[in-house]
């Protein structure tokens, strides 16, 4: 990684204001934000010369892991170089001259409207209206300069369009983050990377996982994360996505990596970086 | 499980015209359909005497897991009695005037529009529009008689509100495949069970996946499913859903259970059922 205290071009998925932008903020001291509409052309900003770095969220407290990013993510080659926890703290904001009485509808993505469900059942007025992303829902009630419009958002989108927040905090459960990965083109040389992320698949047999497992197991190395996920094209293959415990000691896990390369199929590396907790 | 050519009464999430639906209809001969408009609700309707089954979401081949399901179901105590895999096939559905030139937006639920990514690229003249529900944008469409509207939905959505189907299998992959499972009150009984699904949590140590899985892969039974989740309120902490085979020597399952409960922390069996192959 190049040093985060220099200005670097930096994209994330959503318009200014969307979670994964506090993602970015989080992560570099100088920065330039580059928002880019989709995924998919998220994942192409570094070839595309725009961007050095980008910002990809992978795994959510509540609605689980983001498998299109690491479809892409396998698909780019990229390599992971860190990762950013946000805590997802979902407001209604209105305009300027609204009120929470004055509110008939709450405009965002479904995933954050579902996230908010008790506020809106206690608020029978407020209508959940669905949207394709939480800061333009911000963006577009404020343009619209309705005071019974409402969009649920972030702070940080508030902020930036002129929003005001009628209610703070409106998830059903506080304990809402979202991990975010940072991708670069070359592969984090630290030697302080506590953690290490792969994608393996393994032969169709009983006890495959079992064994693929026992390198690590053996030597005390934790397990983060696991999960089997269908392979595009092969209904009910798996894929298994895999975050472990970095060794200080390089050579252990070298030797744990080249028996699980004998025992599966197929692994790949998705990167070594420094955890969020230690960071 | 009760007869299922007897009329039973099956709740399911969605409109008429649902996904969900289809998953229904495949597994019951004669039924009475109970749509139910949310998760939670759909959830209650045996409690509450409105169904006698509910069909419920667990996987999708493209999305991943419906963790928001297993949550319900884990705290409801009702148990797994059988599964049903329905091929997800998106369609452009418009009014019997449109045509496929005609249109403007494709309204669907985001997940729909995100599956029909290529579809839209190539049509540039049709804006994605998000909605809550597949089958309800494709009833609002056809109650607004416009002709420049279209909804993405089932093919059984356009029969059963009278919509054309103007271009039909608009989804980017079509490996795409919705795995339901069907609950009960009261678990399956019979001998032919082939698989069972199981909630655990482990001690938070290095190698206690690897030591839960030893039970099973020294007696040959096959793992299908395994995944970690964040448990709510509990950011980072696991819990893993796993699918293994059901054994027909059932004390060689019942003591591989056993030898699991030592070793885990907490293991909650959500049901034993006829896999969905098999049916």
């Amino acid at each position: 990684m190049t040093n985060p205290k220099q200005r670097q071009r930096v994209a994330f998925q959503g318009e200014r204001g969307a979670f994964s932008e506090e993602a970015v903020v989080g992560l570099f001291d100088e920065v330039e934000l580059v928002p880019k509409s989709s995924f998919e052309s998220l994942f192409t900003s570094i070839e595309d010369g725009a961007a050095d770095y980008i910002v990809a969220p992978v795994e959510n407290t509540l609605a689980g892991t983001v498998h299109r990013c690491y479809e892409l993510l396998i698909g780019s080659g990229l390599k992971v170089v860190g990762e950013s926890i946000v805590p997802i703290r979902h407001n209604l904001i209105g305009c300027k001259d609204a009120s929470l009485d004055s509110i008939l509808s709450a405009e965002s993505h479904p995933v954050a409207l579902a996230q908010c469900l008790k506020f809106l059942a206690a608020h029978a007025q407020i209508r959940g209206v669905a949207a394709d992303d939480t800061a333009a829902s911000v963006r577009r009630v404020l343009e619209s300069g309705d005071r019974t419009r409402a969009a649920i958002g972030s702070a940080r989108a508030a902020e930036i369009y002129g929003g005001k927040i009628l209610k703070p905090g409106i998830e059903d459960h506080h304990e809402n983050y979202t991990r975010f990965f940072l991708l670069s083109q070359e592969a984090y040389v630290g030697g302080d990377a506590d953690k290490i992320s792969l994608v393996m698949m393994l032969p169709h047999r009983p006890g495959s996982l079992y064994h693929a497992l026992e390198p690590f197991a053996r030597r005390g190395i934790e397990l983060f994360k696991i999960e089997s996920y269908p392979i595009e094209g092969k209904p009910w293959e798996y894929r298994f996505y895999l975050d472990l415990q970095n060794s200080a000691d390089s050579d252990k896990m070298e030797i744990a990596l080249t028996e699980l390369n004998e025992r599966a199929t197929e692994v790949r590396i998705l990167g070594c970086y420094v955890s969020a907790r230690k960071r």
